[in-house]
């Protein structure tokens, strides 16, 4: 293997996988995202050429994906999240295959369960979902706030913040109870951790000053984060 | 802390999570599910207490959870894939709150990608597909597959081996095209994993012979797998 697509998990370093911090460990070249913990940055050996992929445009990481993988150096495409959940893991591994260099992805903790867990929120429990549904918010034109509004279940908003008074007024709009608990968390599962609930109809107004990234999920589940968020628990402990 | 839910990822060891394993590894008592990797539960000190939830009914891992959890024992509930999705997770974390005993979800890596991902399928891709349903698809009445056939972008059906021939048949029914690509990869990420790809009318025979877990997906982001798939890299490293 020559590249390794690897997904670093939602935020918290503690949740990325054994295998990849191995390969961040062993990188000869360690191209990562902007949202990628600089703890597991740090892990690369001292002598790895790290590059940061934020000020690149998407073709020139696949350049360097292509060029630096025809030397035969370790290449680690670290990546926050999963790399095949909105993080065009599935575009790099393409050129890879043209370039006929060869590559492994490595899959990570995705934000879809795990930064709703941090808020107290299970994207699945028996008797209120059994069917979760994941957008990428950012996208009008393949939007369906109408079929949205009548999908059973979770829904989970990824890239959603910039939009979510349209969102939220879209599925009001198109028959979905303005009162189902939707919840926004900003920064999930790391230390600047930031979330609301509200109920459907205020959450754009409540989510006010949060910042991106953040996930918006809306359904019954939120529900079950009065009983199951850290903020709870920490009384709980205090009591 | 005392009790800890940890999600053990889709089989591979490797993609159990750094604090997951740091926290088997120093568990006092290990519950853990039949689909966890043997070697995961090795991990655990070799004064621990090992228990196997298989024979065990939800009601007495959930009485366990709690009676242990009284003593003040690092307890680790290991689940897997991830504890909150269709891992009844939230149920036991539940439990937990109404006892009194404080607790923590570590998420993991979740089937709903890795599983596709091991078989050369993103469940997103730019232009391909932007929202991704996921559905347990064992429970008949939830199921719903009039609007499943109408719903965009990549379905996802956990546990749906067992009533694959009716899933495909009733999405067909209800319009969903009898050519679009499907797939059902059976024990995902480890090495006796096996998979099969076919158009929706023919996924149920070509699945024939599979064995539970299986994942399956649906949708034209599983046309990429022949590019991307395992096989396919090794014939390019071969060549």
């Amino acid at each position: 293997m020559s590249v390794y697509l690897v997904g670093a998990g939602p935020g918290d370093p503690g949740l990325m996988t054994v295998r990849g911090l191995e390969l961040v460990r062993s990188a000869q070249v360690l191209i990562y995202d902007r949202l990628v913990s600089p703890e597991l940055v740090a892990e690369a050996p001292a002598d790895a050429v790290l590059i940061d992929r934020d000020p690149l445009r998407q073709d020139e990481i696949n350049e360097l994906l292509v060029s630096y993988g025809r030397t035969g150096a370790r290449v680690v495409r670290l990546k926050g999240g999963d790399p095949f959940v909105f993080g065009r893991g599935g575009e790099e591994a393409l050129v890879l295959v043209d370039a006929g260099i060869p590559f492994e992805v490595v899959p990570g903790v995705s934000s879809i369960s795990a930064v709703p867990a941090s808020a107290g929120i299970p994207i699945t429990h028996r008797g209120l979902s059994s069917q979760v549904t994941i957008v990428a918010a950012h996208d009008e034109r393949t939007l369906d706030l109408d079929a949205l509004a009548r999908t059973p279940g979770t829904l989970v908003f990824f890239m959603g913040l910039g939009r979510l008074g349209a969102i939220a007024e879209g599925l009001i709009a198109h028959g979905k109870d303005a009162t189902t608990p939707a919840a926004v968390i900003s920064s999930g599962t790391l230390p600047e951790q930031e979330s609301v609930i509200a109920p459907l109809a205020e959450i754009a107004s409540a989510a006010n000053g949060l910042k991106a990234p953040a996930l918006v999920v809306v359904g019954e589940v939120v529900s079950l984060a009065g009983s199951l968020a850290v903020d709870e628990l920490l009384d709980l402990l205090a009591a």
